[in-house]
Order: structure tokens, then sequence, then C-alpha cells
């Protein structure tokens, strides 16, 4: 793991903590199971991507309490000193099943079930949920917009306006796993290895004397990288200085990469700037658009037909404002080897560690529909397949973990088993997730009281 | 600054890195000033409260790109080696002028106005507006939440759904300058001295035989600051054990300090458990509920009269779900001493560095209107103060940072001088803000190419 993540233990709910301390003065401390899953998919969404899991893994492997922390916990005199030296103590030995990242899932499908000592388990639920809830929201945000897109190439832009620094990252990352081609966030380069992406801001413009100015000291430091912004001032005359640099360029070997467009009607802009561009023999150029966009406007602009090139999106994307939030819970369904469920009203969960099994169809090329079952059980039908594997034991990372262009792949092989329906950006179709009678039958172990 | 905040120089767009690279390259390196506002306020707010700017001069006073960072850069091929050399011992030099936190303000009034060589004004604005714009948000969505509340605490649950870590903890620092009286996360706790806040969670009480097992655990080991999630499996039931527990600890010298409800009908439930209660004569315990709260199901529990002593609020608030965003940016607006601006349709600005004066009525008693002047202009009337203040000189902050208590101080006195109907939670009325002739004027220093 890199520098840039120093997990912070104390990101955790007070009750995990005061949980745990009166779980060890009760010598309540068998393994239990829990799982993280979303009751209801957001609003518009035919599936969740399934993203944040090299995170949590991370987390585990890395959880401690630092001498600071247990000075701190102490000085709040709630903290024993036999639980304060537990928490010293403290590793992460349990083991972990989940599905891949990049996986599609749908309501009620546990996408991570951990089994540890009830203590270790309920302690990590805090940072779990957290991280996968944002970087699922996200991933599928993103595959939206890239499906609006349609082929167009589409940029995260989103660093200044996601909800913080962790946020702007894990966007990076999860929107290249939801299919941007790269980010303009240069730290999520350094990190992830995602390609980085940029062009320039009005304010390079409005500090030269003129647009073309500005437009020729970019283009003499960058000649092989520049897409020039076109619309601080008046975009027509915008492009007819980008087209003077483009020349310019031309005459030197080499060629503008694009312009971009950040501003008013972008459907007639970008007409327009096509046909100056195309007049000046510069079809190589590609139109750049920016500003407010999301999969809901660029769907609009490609079925306009908009000749536009790529889509740098940034706040509706790194806020995934039409959908900022999912139910997403990490409940628990052992304890000692008992299954255990609440039964709140619009709250109950299936008791027990499941599988996930997806069911395609006879070709073997779409889902058909997912089924629910205990862990331990057996197929449901010929070609179904598992959803959660062993990703941790004993606290340590089983086998390697797939490169975020292995989960980009998966994230791509999975959209595109899904039926067009399930895709659709409003109202879309569900897939049918069904449950096993053994999970729905009232346990023999299960207490109500 | 705490160990928590270890700030990263390339949490940046690529393009302030390009930008900078070529404004070194042509030599265009003087002074410039930008200012921090937002274009227009979100949905249904009158106001937004100014938060996030401790962080901000932290981040200026600390930035230095790492050896790693350069090495990173280096490794794009985009950057030569003279760029680089001046990474290595970039420092922040300028000054800022801010209001202070806690304060409210409205469109188009600058928050944050930085004055420095060009480059260093260009490469934090990344961060500047990432922060500022998430603390802005959280703390005003908090103050509604707050109001709505009338009097009842609200409480930080928020950790778990923010979209971050960073998310997370920003949400509970600035939901505590917006008047929430604690948070469940314990880091947040460690970093501001906020108070921190638990109850328990449901897979406490389901991994014991009885919930009236779990309930005599938890209280055995927190007499005195237990508050008992009654919601697991039947409410009327987990209230009826909650009173056994409450008496146990009564006669043991100990207070139950109260219940929880997470799900169900809050109003008539909260109604049913405050009978049952009193009817126990346990009028001392109060009623917590959580949940799926914000600032609207609040309003309507409050004037229904529902029972409810103090409220978890979580996923709505900590997402700002009803507002998640605002178009706040980081503009030019002076270049070597000469106003500039930009005029893109629908996003053109005032040139030039600027001051905000607030005008209060004649009692001194409430916001009268605003008005937006140069930075050097005379008072605009007689009752008229000052917003911006240099905090910031030369790199090093000016005097001392108010406290975070100070700091909240300062936002319920800025809440208590808005008009009534301009804190209405939904189509709130707006404070006027003028803008002076000179602003408006066309500046003879402003190029239009």
């Amino acid at each position: 793991m890199s520098r840039f993540d120093p997990f912070d233990a104390l990101y955790i709910d007070l009750y995990q903590l005061t949980m745990a301390q009166a779980y060890l003065r009760s010598g309540h401390t068998a393994e239990a199971t829990f799982s993280l899953f979303v009751r209801n998919l957001p609003p518009d969404r035919g599936y969740l991507l399934f993203a944040g899991l090299e995170d949590v893994l991370r987390y585990l492997e890395r959880l401690r309490f630092t001498s600071q922390d247990l000075d701190y916990l102490r000085s709040t005199g709630q903290f024993g000193d036999y639980f304060i030296e537990c928490l010293a103590g403290f590793r992460f030995t349990g083991s972990v099943r989940a599905m891949d990242e990049g996986t599609a899932f749908f309501a009620n499908e546990p996408v991570i079930e951990v089994t540890a000592p009830v203590i270790e388990g309920q302690i990590v639920e805090t940072f779990l949920i957290n991280q996968v809830n944002m970087a699922s929201l996200f991933a599928t945000k993103a595959a939206r917009v890239v499906k609006a897109a349609g082929g167009a190439g589409v940029a995260d832009f989103a660093a200044r306006r996601t909800h913080g620094t962790d946020a702007g990252n894990k966007f990076a990352r999860s929107s290249f796993i939801g299919g941007f081609v790269g980010t303009s966030n240069v730290g999520a380069g350094a990190r992830y290895g995602i390609p980085t992406i940029g062009t320039m801001a009005h304010s390079f413009i409005t500090s030269f004397d003129s647009e073309l100015a500005a437009f020729r000291a970019y283009a003499d430091a960058f000649p092989d990288s520049t897409t020039l912004l076109v619309d601080t001032y008046d975009t027509v005359k915008g492009v007819k200085a980008a087209i003077t640099v483009a020349n310019e360029l031309g005459s030197r070997g080499s060629r503008l990469v694009g312009i971009r467009l950040d501003s008013g009607d972008m459907d007639s802009l970008s007409r327009i700037a096509r046909q100056m561009l195309d007049d000046a023999s510069l079809h190589y150029v590609q139109i750049v658009t920016s500003g407010g966009l999301d999969e809901f406007s660029i769907e609009a602009l490609v079925n306009g037909g908009a000749p536009i090139g790529a889509y740098g999106v940034g706040t509706l994307a790194g806020v995934s404002a039409d959908a900022p939030w999912s139910d997403a819970v990490y409940k628990q369904v052992t304890y000692d080897g008992r299954p255990v469920a609440k039964f709140s009203p619009g709250k109950a969960t299936f008791p027990g560690p499941k599988q996930v099994w997806r069911c395609l169809d006879e070709g073997d090329e779409r889902v058909a529909h997912d089924h629910l079952t205990s862990a331990d059980a057996d197929s449901p039908e010929s070609n179904a397949i598992t959803l959660l594997h062993q990703v941790m034991r004993d606290g340590a990372v089983v086998g390697k973990l797939p490169s975020l262009g292995q989960v980009r792949d998966r994230a791509r092989l999975e959209l595109g088993r899904l039926p067009e329906s399930v895709l659709h950006l409003s109202g879309p179709a569900s897939i049918q997730v069904s449950v096993s009678d053994e999970l729905r039958a009232p346990s023999p172990g299960r207490k109500r009281i």
C-alpha cells in the first residue's frame, strides 16, 4: 500500500468501541458473521457496480490503534484499562468472502461477508460501509455516464467538487472502473496509475493580455498535448484564435489536440466549432465539452448528434448527484454458529452466511436472474455461477488482488451481460433475486425474545 | 496541526500544474488575486454558512511537494526539470483575506480572496474549492436540521454514509459549527474536541440470547451512560425490557439515559414509549430517534408534538442529500495589478479584489442587505460591517485562529441575525446583495480580446 492511505483506526462510530467493551466485559467474544448489502437500489438504478474492496482489504490488514489513539480513548474516561490493552494488541484475524470488484449486484445481495471474533467484526463496520457505499455509488454513476456518451471518451474533472479528498481520489478510481478514460486528479494518477488529463482554466486566459497570447504560451509549453479553452470571452472568436494556433502548431509539425467548450449551448456551439475547424481542414482537432454535465445532458447531446469527441464530467458525477446515498448496511447474520436476524419494520434481514448465484440465460450471455441461498447450499441450476469468493483468511489476503485494469475489464463484462432494459438511465427494469426457501424459513437456532 | 491531515500536494487538477509550467516558461509570473465564491445558492437555501477556512489555512502553510510527488511528475514526461525544481522549493507565500468561519454568506460574495504570485494562487485552487464547498454545504445542512429540531439535541451519526473519511470527519466538524451537540465519529472527537455520542447497534442485541440479556450486559459496562436500542424485534417489548433494566440500574443508584427508536412510525412509537416510561416513573429517560432523518422529517415530528428528546442524523445530512453540491468557483480577478474577468454566458465575473459589507437594520439586530464593492471602497452606509479580513500574510496565519467553539458561537449569532423568512427550510427569502457601480462598470484595465 502506498503512502497515501494512513488508515485511521478512529474513523469509527463510538458505539463500536462501547459495544466491544461490553462484549469483552460479559465474556461475549465468540465468532460472528456480518453481511454487507444494500436493502434497495437507489432511484433509477437497475444495478450497482461493486467497488471499494481493495481499500477494505488493505484496511483490514493494516488496522492498528496507535498509542495516540489509545491515549485519546483513555482520556474520555469511558474505557477501562483492560479494554485499552486489548485494543493495543488489536489485529483483524478474520475471514472475508466477497464479490469481485466490478461485479454488478442487486438489492439484498451480500457483497462482503466478514467472519471473525465478534469484536473484530464489529469494529470494522463503519469503515467498510463507508468505503463500499461510496465507491459503488461512484462506479455506478460513472458507468451511466459512459453509457450515455456512447463511445466518446469521458474524463473525471470532479476533484474540486467531491465531498473531500478521500471522495475525490476514490471517485477517480471508481469512475475508471466504470469506464472513464482518465482523471484530472494528479494524485489519483500517481496512486492508481490512471491516465491524467487536463486542459486549461479561464484564469490562464485572463492573466494574459489576449486570448491568443494565452493560447500561444500554452501551446509553446505543450506543443503535442494542448486542448484550448475557447469560451472565456466569446466562443466563436475563441475558436478562431484556436485555429490560428492550430495552424502555427501544424507548421511546426505538431497537432492541436482539441478545443474545450465549458459554457453556453453545447449542442449549437459544438456544431459551429466543428464547422469552423473542418473549414480550416482541422478535422483532427477534437471538441471537448465540460461544465455541469451528467448522463442525462450527455445523452441529450449524443442523441441530438452534437459533434463532441470527449466529455469532462465533474460535480454531478462526483457527488452522484441524483443518487448521493444508498442504504448500505452491515448486519450480523450469525453469532457463535447460530443464525441471527433482526425484525425491525422494513429492516428485517435473512439469517446466516449466504451465497449469491448468478444464473445466465441459455447462451451464457445475459443475466437471467440471481438466487440467494445459504453459503453451503448446492447450485440451484446448471448455468449458475457463484459471486462470493474467499478473499481473506486469518487476516491475510488470499492470492493476488486484481489490477485496476482487470477490475475495469470485469465491470465492462458485467455491464455487457445485463439486459439493455436494466441499463436504462431512467426507470430501468430489475433483475429478479429469488431467495431460497431455507433462508426464508424460520431458523431453529434463531431466537425471538 | 494534528497527525490527522497529511495534506497531499497532488490533490490537484493536472491543469494547475501544466498551466504553472506554461506560466513559468512564458515568464508570466506576476501577482494575481483569486476570489472564491458561489454563483448561486443551492435550492431551498436562503444562505450558506462559511466553513472550511481552518483547513485551507493549514494547507497553505504546509503545502510541499515531496520527493515521491516529484518523482511521479517527472515520470509522466510532461514536466521539464526546471519546473520540477521549482516545485521542489514550492512554498505558498501569498496573502489571504477571508470571512470568519461561521459567517452566513450569499451568492457572488467572495468568502476567500487569495493574492499571490500567479502560480501559487493557481496551484491551490482544487483543494480550496473542494474543502470550502464541502464544509459550507455541511454546516448549512446541519443548521437546517438544528432549526427543525427546535431545541432538541441533534447528533452526527453520518460516518458510515458520507462520501469517504475526509467527508465524515469534516461533516462532524461542520455539523458542530451548525449546532449539532456531538458526533458518533471517534476520530472527529479526538481531532476537534467534539463530544462523542453513541448507543448500540442491532447486532449487539442479536448476538445475545435475549434482548434483555443484551441490555443488561451493556448497562453493566456503562451504568451511567446507556441508551438502549429498543426496536430490534418488537419495539413495545423492547421498551418493556428497557424499563426492567432502568429499574435495575435505579436500584443501584444509576440512571438509564435513554432509549433509541431506529425504525417504524416514530411519531406513534415515541408517544407509546413515553407513556410506558412515564407510567414506570422514568420521566428522566430520554427518547432518541434515528434512521433516515433530515430537517423535513424532524420538522414534521416536532410540529406533531412527538415526545422526542434527541435526534441522531446520518445519511441524509452527511451527504447534504437535497443539495449535495454548490457551484463554488475560484476565479482570477486581477493579474499584475490589472482587474480581469471572464464573460462566458451565465458565468461572467466582476473584476478586481472585493469587500463584502453587511448592512444591519436600525436596531443592529437583523441583516438588512449586503453590498459588494471593490476592496478599497468606503463604507456604503453607517451601520455596515466588513466581512473580509486579512487572515494570512506572506504565507503565515495572521493572529490566532478562533476555536471550534468560537466558530460555533459565531454561526449561532449569524443565524440569529438572519430574518426568519431567510431561514425557511423550503422556498426561503433572499438577502439582497447589491453591487457597487464601480464593480459593474467596465474597467479601463480590463481587456476584451
